[in-house]
């Protein structure tokens, strides 16, 4: 059943001796331009978080290939900038005699700019690739040091990039009405009512999940999110203006989007933004290139900055959507639970690896026949592996998953119903108490979220507290938000709403998707995590006074009974987990095997 | 025992009658200022809570007496703005002809004069009675409208109150060393360095409790407030300069703050400011008056607007002071466990009212000999009365406390050793079983938070859902906040921490004083609250790998036994409950009359 092309690759993409050539090369085309320095950061013009190929310049430069960071190039120094995930992946990524490795978030390069760029000097950024309040934070640093912050144009690391792959170009496709639950014209309508209602004439959309969902469109532009790249402009009329490339385009895609469509080239973007003079137009600062901002500006536009519009009514997805979300985890769970059986009867034999591991596992994703691609690399973390938070195993790393260790496996597929991510953690053996105690704390704080009631207005911090008391309670916690969002068939990872410590101010609304995910990490020795995805609902049947919102667990797969102490579950808590089993085991036993349905049985069993 | 002069008046002090001529004096003065409104808040100079009588102009002008509110005076029109609490008072107390009540939280004045101020208008506010943040807001809404904000020099209304009463000049006092647990020179030596690292050479002092705190100095200025109204100036020498009415010093006080500390006459304040010319001075734009800027800056000085610095260590009690606040407490609940004695044996009898029950607990204080003050207005709400949060009974509310009605008593004294605030209900007769239900949920919440175990970095949001939960899941709520900061000895609100669902961004820390009060209100039946006081403290027999903080609960009194239903609570929050009890037991037994520890006994009996 593996005949699929594997979304994941587990090869080595670092090779840190191309560092000195490109930094020599990109220092000579920065010279020629009259730039005393230039800022490379992790992203795209979309801001994406999963990147093409081509926008890969960090890692191209610095050899550094984590998710998330920015290099600094001055004439005579550079630095690497990346968070707490990466300051042991920088340092053996990297060429440490040419790129000197900073924090990320304590420094950055606002921080470090004002100290080390000389003044009088020129720094390059690219404002495609900044967000206008980023830029603000660049110019402060520029300001502090007395030197000036100077938009480029065109690339300097595009130009020195020899074989710099192409644009992506996959075709973008129709997402269905009955997957996406509303109409792309009734989508704008109620966008352009509430742009009239702000005094807008038009917004700018930048980000490719808006781009997409406003328009129910698809694509296949990037890893592991089925973006079709490109740029909007939504007017007051409710029409649009759609930036795709012409080999993108369909017929079927052009009578999709109808008349009041207008497919337009990408190049025509920068002229369209140009041409909005004197009307009022919504741009967001947060996630919108620095680039709109000036164009909208020379253009004569009047700038109302607010939040991108297509966020929040994404986040709140329609019943139709939600259905699909649902289909999708029974289809996601039986395969998991495919390969947990699987992995059950393989794995004590001590001789399985991460790797092999994370390829069953998508070869039963694969068996489904919908997979479109995984949401995201799998995390496959034995041992001590597992307590490495963003730990992608790969060639090198790959290791044994040995008797008497935890198995830490987070991972995600895209559905055209729906988007998944799950993460279960497995005894191979005997648990300690201790390796039980901590699973225990970690799950109650996950069913504590779980059955969490709460009323309109309550944002994700008010709530990410039930799921730490546990931990807390023994002198312990975890260093990554409990939710994030999850977009239905677009990214894994969606804002606005957040479950975390951080002050996110987006209350929870019915039909938003969160993770609910508690962990706890020992260095060295294991990594927990209980995963599920659950959708914001309004229970009908509570009685009292106020409507409260509350969850549904949209994840279905067994959570190892061997690492639970029932001990330290109360009646109520006992209650859940046998419910939620047992949901389990009636929604995927019979999509499953002979084999696995006997594994289900036993998996699922009340405790 | 009731031979002190009571600190509770429960006479009325509104009268509508008064508005028309006032209102007609004011605008008259006004119109011979070349004014066409005015801004009247309910603030003084240090923006306290608890006005002198002088400075109640809003309750002067428009007969309203609530603790918060403001009242804007045009040619034409006339507007008091209150918030939820107070729109039914407002609407009996002032004459409605003349003022019509607005939203102070939703609208306020700034989103009232905008709508009603004539283009090319000069509206009046008094720099002193506005911070520097509050200013901003008028002067935005009066941009809006065309018109100007100008400050004016003297108020308005203190020209036409005849009879306005003269500034407090009670005596300030020294605040003991083994009281205040830090030589106040010690305290300006630590924020001195403070300053310096922030590179200011000097802090403007506006604050009460700041002033008080750091001379280590108390006063009789303010009703249930034992504060010394004063501005100071603090240098990053550690000298300051304090700015007291010769009236309120002494050779004593004198002597007590040294050196250091000059004392100036309050009329040399604004010159001070004057002078800080080309220094650096910090200054708090959210607690500081308007004036205080603007002298500062036509003096010279570079503004550094930063919060006040004597805000966190104030809240942060050394072990000194929590030591006092401990005695104070074993203190006070044994007035109180008096009262409560005394209540179950007269409340039965179905004749007892709400003033009385105040004045009896009021004598309960002052014989411990040591009362100071009333931390504010006890609260006695009987039935429905208890389901008004902010009830105060005066002679026209004042009611029996009937058989079957529930009974909620909030109150609080000021000893020089510390100051409480204490919640109980209770019970008169038989409760039922909603009744029962909803105090056993509030008893949970309250536990909840009580033993919530928390790490570094955590604000009260993040725990202000532990003690609503168990209302949430009944689809119920209160509408207030859980927690605020408490002074030693000062104001028995304070910040900067606070619990509750704002986001107030302040880290609880070790030492911080906070209430821990859930409730839950039935309109028009009964009210429930529960309010302890608590410390952070640092548990060290936690085990687990992270220090975790947690509360110490300072609070000893009994909680209603008899509106408990003990098959709602977990064995864990039955054994807090028990545990608590013995503890009340074991602390005040040996303080209270024979008939009162019989009753003690009863009352603290595990369930």
């Amino acid at each position: 059943m593996n005949q699929h092309v594997p979304f994941q690759s587990f090869d080595e993409v670092s090779d840190k001796a191309q560092c000195a050539p490109r930094l020599a090369a990109l220092r000579a085309e920065l010279k020629r331009r009259g730039l005393d320095g230039f800022v490379v950061p992790h992203s795209d013009a979309q801001q994406d978080e999963y990147l093409a190929p081509r926008d890969e310049r960090l890692a191209w430069l610095t050899a550094f290939t984590g998710s998330a960071g920015a290099a600094v190039v001055l004439a005579d120094k550079a630095a690497v900038f990346v968070d707490g995930r990466y300051t042991l992946q920088v340092r053996n990524q990297t060429d440490l005699s040419l790129f000197e490795p900073r924090d990320l978030v304590a420094e950055g390069p606002q921080g470090w700019l004002p100290h080390h760029l000389p003044r009088g000097a020129k720094l390059g950024f690219d404002p495609w690739l900044h967000t206008a309040n980023g830029m603000a934070h660049l110019k402060a640093a520029c300001d502090k040091a007395g030197a000036t912050l100077v938009a480029v144009t065109g690339n300097p690391v595009d130009a020195v990039w020899q074989d710099q792959p192409p644009p992506p170009l996959k075709p973008a496709v129709p997402h269905a009405l009955e997957l996406a639950g509303e109409e792309a014209g009734a989508k704008r309508a109620r966008l352009a009512a509430s742009l009239k209602q702000q005094g807008a004439q038009a917004a700018v959309l930048t980000m490719a999940d808006s781009v997409c969902w406003l328009h129910n469109m698809r694509g296949g532009d990037l890893p592991h999110t089925p973006f079709a790249l490109g740029f909007a402009i939504l007017y007051d009329d409710a029409s649009s203006d759609l930036f795709l490339a012409d080999a993108k385009r369909s017929p079927e895609l052009a009578a999709h989007l109808g008349n009041a469509v207008r497919l337009r080239d990408p190049d025509a973007f920068e002229a369209a933004l140009d041409a909005l003079t004197a009307k009022t137009v919504l741009a967001d600062p947060a996630t919108a290139a620095a680039a709109v901002f000036d164009r909208l500006a020379r253009g004569g536009a009047k700038i109302l900055r607010g939040p991108d519009p297509c966020q929040l009514p994404k986040a709140c997805k329609n019943p139709r959507e939600v259905e699909g979300m649902r289909k999708a985890h029974i289809r996601d769970g039986a395969a998991l639970s495919n390969f947990l059986a699987w992995f059950a009867g393989a794995a004590p034999g001590g001789s399985l690896t991460e790797i092999e591991a994370a390829e069953k596992l998508e070869g039963f994703r694969a068996a489904t026949g919908c997979l479109k691609d995984l949401s995201f690399d799998s995390i496959t973390g034995a041992g001590g592996n597992g307590a490495i938070v963003h730990y992608r195993v790969t060639r090198s790393t790959n290791r044994m998953i040995g008797r008497n260790e935890m198995f830490l496996l987070d991972s995600g597929a895209q559905y055209p119903d729906g988007t998944t991510d799950v993460t279960r953690t497995i005894m191979v053996g005997e648990a300690t108490a201790e390796m039980k105690d901590r699973f225990t704390r970690v799950l109650k704080g996950h069913i504590a979220l779980a059955t969490a009631r709460f009323p309109e207005g309550t944002i994700g911090m008010q709530l990410d507290s039930f799921a730490r008391r546990p931990l807390w309670e023994a002198g312990l916690d975890y260093d990554h938000g409990t939710g994030h969002g999850v977009g239905s068939y677009l990214s894994v990872h969606e804002g606005p709403q957040n479950i975390s410590k951080r002050p996110v101010m987006q209350p929870l609304l019915p039909g938003m998707i969160c993770s609910n995910e508690p962990g706890f990490y020992k260095t060295g020795e294991y990594g927990i995590r209980i995963e599920n995805l659950v959708v914001v609902t309004e229970p009908k049947d509570m009685g009292g006074e106020r409507g409260m919102m509350g969850f549904e667990t949209l994840t279905l797969a067994p959570i190892d009974r061997n690492l639970v102490d029932p001990d330290l579950l109360t009646p109520e808590e006992r209650e859940w987990l046998n419910l939620y089993h047992a949901r389990v085991r009636d929604s995927l036993s019979h999509l499953v095997d002979e084999e696995t349905r006997a594994w289900l049985e036993r998996a699922t069993a009340a405790i």
